[in-house]
């Protein structure tokens, strides 16, 4: 049967594509498949690709946070691209020292940003496509996919009281929540401004951070719930009936209140739907940036629901513009009367956000109040918040 | 509160990207965000991207198939290309009578492919990654997410016996199934060579399409489950333990048997997860290209399983490698007398599959079996699979 397909291939498509589905581009010398990128050695990572009528070709993004290719030992600037080099038509760069992580990279050709065609794996972010890369090591051990069992990942909608329309949300369920009547804690997990109900299961790399830290028994097996922030859309673009509308910052309702308002709707939904536990020791909430914010005052409105609250590069910055957001001071000595949560503050030291953390500590420290303060190097990026959920999550739900 | 956010977007960070996630484009003269695509009117769709380096922009995809652009009239040749037009840097090209439809491309730049930058909506095809573009009508109406009840997508993983790996599937379950005890019949739902869990959901619209019709009353509702027909892998590009691992054909046991022997482990796990209704008039079985053979030698093998085969441009090539594709007639002939199964089946005048669709014709016709055909214009491609999929869909549960 083998042979049989293989005959076909080669007799009528000239090879490759078969049964495929559409559009598969067939590797030529013109047009050639290369390895791209390579991760050589360790932290040596080596890009290529064909390009024998441009006049320059450069790599941007964070993987070169590290790289001071051609600057001196000393620099302090991150360059915001580096130049490959031109070889037959095929332009290389190698990077040395790139740290384990995920990266998003783009290759800019002649000036005009592109993608890496070498490499089939690609996010959106906002609006923009790039590439993204895995540097393995002990940084990003938890990001890849392993063979363990694996949660369940779904994508639900919700009837937000807000509006009356459906909002789409994430829901990751445990490895082994189908074979049994068991009731797990819950952990609401939020994206930032610009973020969506993807975010922390794309970028963030939730999804095997959970598969691989329960494996481990690293953690405690949980519910993840991780809706959507941004208001403005039901959906991430693509899947709200916006359709294929480009995708925009929309700063409508996104801190005004409407979300922590509306937030008893998901978790209505959630305890109806799903085998919970539902008391302040089992329910926690997170965020990064917005989604901390949302997650402090989230919190602060609903006193006696979260013994566990994190903030991530939280944006607290101090607001009128709505009761939820007034009167902090008294609403954190509530919460810590009444639930006493475990709050975890981590931020990097070169964040725009930092002072913003700062004076959150300070207010919390007048009142006497405990937190634990993770604060890192770097500044507001997935680098970090991936790393801040890795610490946060063995905390959870073993007090 | 609005407008301290964009003071503080104003002051510290010189625009867009507050909260954002990493790597938002700032738009500028010189890496300006032009439209594009951008549907005019009705048929007409105009690409733009800035690129002042370059000598020569093409576009290539399969919207180009109904394009006789600087071709003569009676033109029967497909472009593989078509070229842009440079305005000061700003390529254009505005494209007519393009047919509504989902669809993809790329730019090709100086000769070398890449995505439009302008569009964030991008799909991996195997091992490329293009832009998608909907083009709205008649024929895609089902296409694009409405304001309707929406049902829930789950990326799920059950235990093979072929080898002991879990594998990834996706489920659909209709909207409302959580409000109920109600049980659904179940559709199995093939993707083709290179395809892989995702396949039905993203390129396929399977979600959209189930969704609309259903809001419509005009299909059952039901669970739609999309497995993974590529043994070697155990789900798709960045999902199973091989991570990042670049994609690639595979073609062991692809059509040997392997998946047809196992696939009871699916309908198991189905059966004992979800509130399914499990006789034959309540069980499909459907496909693309190798799905559909697979479908074809899945419902004989079962022969009080399935009563609706749904065969779209099948890969029914003769084979006797595995005793499960041996003696057809007679397996075909036990199956109609078991189950008299609605058989659909559908393909395309130009499909390279096509012989083989008349010789099953032929087989079941000398048989005396009935049979549905659909014979359409075009290949094997997502055009006819994703119209196959609503003209089949109406005809299930129905009997």
């Amino acid at each position: 049967m083998k042979k049989s397909i293989v005959l076909i291939v080669s007799s009528l498509l000239g090879g490759f594509a078969l049964f495929a589905q559409e559009n598969v581009r067939v590797d030529t010398a013109s047009n050639p498949n290369l390895r791209s990128p390579e991760v050589t050695a360790e932290g040596k990572v080596a890009f290529r690709i064909h390009a024998p009528q441009a006049n320059k070709v450069s790599i941007s993004g964070n993987l070169l946070r590290d790289q001071k290719f051609g600057l001196s030992e000393d620099a302090e600037t991150v360059p915001s691209h580096l130049d490959l080099i031109n070889n037959d038509g095929i332009w290389t760069i190698t990077l040395e020292g790139v740290k384990p992580d995920l990266y998003s990279y783009n290759l800019i050709i002649d000036g005009e940003e592109t993608v890496d065609r070498n490499n089939a794996f690609v996010a959106r972010d906002v609006k923009n496509v790039s590439n993204v890369l895995l540097v393995p090591g002990e940084a990003s051990a938890f990001f890849a996919p392993r063979d363990v069992p694996h949660g369940a990942v779904q994508s639900v909608w919700y009837k937000s009281g807000f509006n009356g329309k459906e909002r789409r949300m994430t829901v990751y369920l445990p490895a082994g929540y189908d074979e049994s009547d068991k009731r797990y804690p819950v952990l609401y997990l939020l994206h930032g401004m610009g973020g969506d109900e993807t975010a922390w299961s794309e970028l963030g790399r939730a999804v095997q951070i959970l598969d691989n830290m329960t494996a481990e028994g690293l953690i405690e097996p949980m519910i993840v719930v991780m809706p959507n922030g941004n208001i403005a859309r039901e959906a991430a673009p693509g899947f709200d009936s916006r359709a294929f509308e480009q995708p925009e910052f929309h700063l409508e309702h996104t801190m005004d209140g409407t979300f922590e308002t509306w937030f008893g709707d998901i978790i209505s939904y959630v305890n109806d739907r799903y085998r919970t536990l539902d008391g302040p020791g089992e329910q926690a909430i997170a965020g990064l940036s917005m989604g901390g914010f949302h997650s402090l005052y989230i919190s602060l409105s609903k006193p006696e629901t979260f013994g566990y609250v994190g903030l991530f590069s939280a944006a607290t910055i101090p607001s009128d513009s709505n009761e939820i957001y007034r009167n902090r001071p008294d609403k954190l000595k509530n919460i810590f009367d009444k639930t006493s949560p475990l709050m975890y503050i981590a931020v990097g030291k070169d964040d725009f956000i930092y002072s913003h953390t700062q004076e959150l500590r300070r207010e919390l420290d007048s009142l006497g109040l405990p937190y634990i303060y993770n604060e890192s190097g770097g500044g507001h990026e997935w680098t970090n918040w991936r790393q801040y959920l890795i610490d946060f999550l063995p905390r959870l739900f073993r007090k």
